[in-house]
């Protein structure tokens, strides 16, 4: 970094400097939208397909799964009048596109694509393949911390094994996962809790609701469009978590403070994680309205319409 | 209400059922912001305006202090090149608007017209006049509430005064107000807290920044944008607000499932409290994902790009 950009990072309010982590968040372009094309289900324009892998989902699937618009789009046969039909047309082509290599990573867990959460599924697919699909995707993201004698909370952060598929050596949430096929939030949080964490039931089932944030990512040219279902969970002060499944490599306590100096100045936390710890810093009062760009950054945190 | 509409309601989530709440305040239709007219200081277009409005806010100003693009729009004239200057050549104008009955209301209150909050004012008007001018507005809005001995949390709801000009007799925040030019946001809470409701000082500096709602409302006609900074603010259980400016009638303590059913069953609210309240409930827990409509509640709560 030159000194003059060095100078003008300085003067940044602690709003403003957190809002690159949200906006690499949101990194699809105007150009990226208009090259998608539009991935059709039961007429419903669930997905966004780069242009070489709708050719290469529509070669692999075959034309009794799927068909070819006058305009480009793909669409699910018209044949095929029920989910677990269009389901079933596709798999094969799902699994040769991932013994091919273009489908990376294989986690046997069943993705809903829909028109928007808790409506009925129009499609299951293997999760491994909804960002290339360009699919809507829901997650549950818990935000662990612990109330100091003094008043001042500690976030419980993870750091990612470095051999995991994604964002290998990154921080993360205490706990966090997408979510699976018609399972509630809440339930999924007791959940990953005890999967990702060993955090008991008990404990877990005391992780509050707190809100949503959503984005929209090019990531390795796919439209990422995600909503994460955001929640609290205070842990009491002798609480360590304990990684369950491999991976997670460690858990170590940071003063909030921290959290935000190093969201601000660093790279080292996962992506999507920064929006929901910015967003637990909003309504636990860490930022405030004083300083230059607060009403940006919050309005930031979540799409519209979405 | 007929019964097919009454059963239709009593099956909505209550997520769904506030949703009501939220549109009331999101009113202004694409053919409303076809019709207004830009209102443009110093290049900037900062307002917007009904063409009957634009008409008589010309006449009154003069073309000394306005002018008239071709395509309608109103401008400051070009000699008007401080926001001082601008703001003297347009108040005898505003004054006469007033006097002729057009502008209702007169607060001997400076507004300042921005292109965005913590940015230099272009142009100062009386408060009285900043709807009709349809220039993005900024307040505050405390909630205060109590933590009762078995954790259940009660919020104190004012009850405007039925001679107030706007919102007569509607159920309203402990405190909240337009953010006067010049002011921080935690300096206006700590002013409001004593002015309206005799919090004291000390107390009022705990008021916590938890976050920000927006919305654009057609307000008799008007482009009401505003964006309200919100605050959570812990009471004593034995404090007991007092009314000090005659603009409350009086405060009452309601359990926040309470409010929340009075939120989704009636218009006793001020519009937009419902939203800063609902806000409160979606960051305390009150609401979850499991229940159908709450992604588009919570998205719902804020504008994009404001």
């Amino acid at each position: 970094m030159s000194r003059a950009s060095a100078d003008a990072v300085a003067t940044l309010s602690t709003p403003e400097r957190l809002q690159a982590r949200v906006d690499a968040c949101n990194t699809i372009t105007a150009a990226d939208y208009a090259s998608y094309v539009p991935f059709i289900v039961d007429g419903h324009a669930v997905g966004a397909l780069q242009p070489w892998f709708a050719d290469a989902l529509v070669a692999a699937c075959g034309s009794d799964a799927l068909e070819r618009s006058s305009d480009g789009a793909v669409r699910t046969s018209a044949s095929l009048t029920t989910p677990d039909a269009r389901s079933a047309a596709i798999a094969p082509g799902l699994r040769e596109l991932h013994d091919d290599g273009v489908i990376t990573g294989w986690r046997d867990e069943i993705f809903p694509c829909t028109m928007g959460y808790g409506r009925e599924p129009l499609l299951r697919v293997e999760r491994a393949a909804a960002s290339l699909l360009g699919v809507r995707a829901f997650g549950v993201h818990v935000n662990g911390f612990v109330t100091l004698a003094n008043g001042e909370r500690e976030l419980w952060v993870a750091k990612r094994a470095k051999d995991k598929q994604t964002f290998p050596g990154k921080l993360d949430h205490l706990v966090a996962g997408g979510l699976p096929d018609g399972m509630a939030p809440s339930v999924c949080v007791v959940k990953e809790c005890g999967e990702e964490a060993s955090v008991p039931e008990s404990l877990a089932k005391q992780a509050k609701p707190v809100g949503v944030v959503s984005y929209a990512m090019n990531y390795n040219g796919c439209c990422k469009r995600d909503v994460l279902f955001c929640y609290d969970l205070e842990l009491p002060e002798d609480f360590v978590p304990v990684p369950d499944d491999g991976e997670v490599e460690s858990f170590e306590r940071f003063a909030v403070a921290d959290v935000i100096e190093r969201m601000a100045t660093t790279e080292d936390f996962k992506p999507n994680c920064c929006l929901v710890i910015i967003d637990f810093c909003v309504r636990h009062g860490y930022l405030t309205p004083d300083e230059a760009g607060y009403i940006q950054l919050v309005q930031s945190l979540r799409l519209a319409n979405d």
